[in-house]
């Protein structure tokens, strides 16, 4: 794993609730960051980005923004976050944006992306990222920040075999703190996956089932009680993978789940805006993989069927009969 | 078991889109019917009762409408239409509407009620009937029947030990088929009940959980997939209680659910009207029967879980929250 260069600029791709949010503390910090953007091209190439923030409101007058990868320059830290559901789009984005010596860090939830992206640029220039925030986009150019923030790097490598603390892991880290973004650094991306899985499965997925938020979840004992069941089910596939969680992991999320403010999970927000959930990252390749080491994760699976059911009736996407061929 | 006595009175308790159908069919026949009402008794009392149906629309100009049961006349066969989650009235509502020699109809889904019934009554005076019916009450009086129809009634012995076709079943079922419903006798009506929860598990659960009818769910290739192996626990729970059912009921049920016109379950339209569902009946008494005979439905159990909480949501009850005691 070599170090980056000296010199680091960054390309953001996907510059909504997280990409826009980083993106802007870093060029705030005084990086070179270049946007990839989408619908919201026009108005932040003339009006650049807004952000509300819990730390602290800023707006930056005048970003890089472009429409397409082909007029940005090589970066050294291209930051994705896109919709996981987006990721068919990186073999044609990432190769123009991405330098020689460059990294691509991924921000998203959930198992199995890395290995694709890894696939069309090489396992060495992959870094997995994790965000612990609540942040939404509100308009075009215009970020909500409401709580949280951090960030957690770690390594990707072939298998997700644990690939330890690189020098390149604290330069990007050294980058992201002077940017005022806590950032803490794990040996293990497959290990700080399953970490965050146990939340995000239970918690994500009841949300739409229910359509509830966290509160409203916590507070109800039978939805603790099958939330709880299925923390236990992602710790045991978790192991399957060879990642023992600590036992204090569940009853320390579920406390933190109490004292959260009420909080809309992105699985219930991209539901609501009929957007495709994120269900290959967050449950599919999960179940994949600790299948692969021999456990099934029953309830855990269930909710995913029920999840796909529900995700295709919100966007009316027509399911085939299987007796009609 | 004793026959009935050869001149029968009837009585309905809860005269809503079942016992308002069935009672209306009997007075049609020319039987005396006496029907008890709440909501809806100066309605029916001056202006009878108006049934839509798919065998033919009718009005029956009188009824016998009463609103307590003490003014009732004790009749021979009282049909018990409540919705299950009313069932507490029972011990009150029965005992001055029964005829010393007469028989307690329960036509509801589930298990679980009839002991409770014959702890009342006496376990010698409890028919079960379950009722193969679509219809909805759609105004005070006012029934419409869309489909189907037939009856299927079972006679209750003490821990539902098979009782066999009695005297009185069949007596029930000449005066049932006199007024046009189809009505069919079991031995055994535990193993009816089953049969039905085979059914009613899966499809009543999974479509409030999905908001969709059942040509939502079939059609659909991961509800269908979640529905059959719902299913596949209900039949284990049924031989958990010694009851084998047919190998070819599921792929039968699945079938047969292709082909019924598209259809709101009983417990969607009750999730719909926000009242409360007949999770006792339907779910709870089955899990505990299922694991009193060993036998674990974890799909059962996580879906029953998911509708306490929609319940509870949907009625806006407050779940207390187990860290404040």
């Amino acid at each position: 794993m070599s170090q980056l260069p000296e010199s680091r600029r960054y390309a953001v791709l996907g510059s909504g609730a997280l990409g826009g949010f980083y993106g802007a503390k870093l060029q705030q910090a005084g990086f070179e960051v270049h946007f990839l953007l989408h619908s919201d091209y026009e108005q932040v190439r003339q009006n650049g980005l807004w952000v509300e923030s819990c730390w602290g409101d800023f707006h930056l007058p005048q970003v890089n923004a472009y429409a397409s990868v082909e007029a940005m320059p090589p970066c050294e830290g291209v930051i994705v976050a896109l919709k996981a559901t987006q990721n068919h789009l990186l073999p044609r984005l990432l190769p123009p944006v991405l330098a020689e010596k460059g990294v691509v860090i991924l921000l998203q939830n959930g198992l199995g992306a890395e290995p694709e992206i890894a696939n069309c640029v090489g396992p060495e220039r992959v870094v997995g990222g994790l965000c612990f925030i609540s942040s939404n986009k509100v308009g075009p150019g215009h970020i909500r920040h409401l709580d949280y923030g951090s960030v957690l790097l770690a390594e990707y490598g072939p298998g997700y075999a644990p690939q330890g603390i690189t020098p390149r892991l604290q330069q990007l880290q050294a980058d992201f703190q002077r940017s005022g973004i806590p950032t803490s650094l794990s040996p293990d991306l497959m290990e700080a996956h399953w970490q965050k899985l146990v939340w995000n499965i239970p918690f994500n997925g009841l949300s739409v089932v229910f359509n509830a938020d966290t509160q409203q979840m916590i507070r109800d004992p039978e939805a603790r009680a099958l939330a709880e069941a299925l923390m236990q089910e992602v710790v045991e596939g978790a192991a399957a993978c060879g990642r023992r969680l600590p036992p204090s992991l569940i009853p320390e999320m579920l406390a933190n789940t109490e004292k959260m403010v009420p909080y809309r999970t992105s699985m219930k927000i991209d539901y609501e805006r009929k957007r495709p959930l994120e269900l290959e990252a967050i449950f599919a390749n999960p179940l994949r993989y600790a299948q692969q080491g021999g456990v099934q994760m029953p309830r855990v699976e269930m909710l995913y069927r029920q999840l796909q059911v529900l995700d295709r009736l919100n966007r009316g996407i027509p399911a085939f009969s299987p007796t009609c061929g």
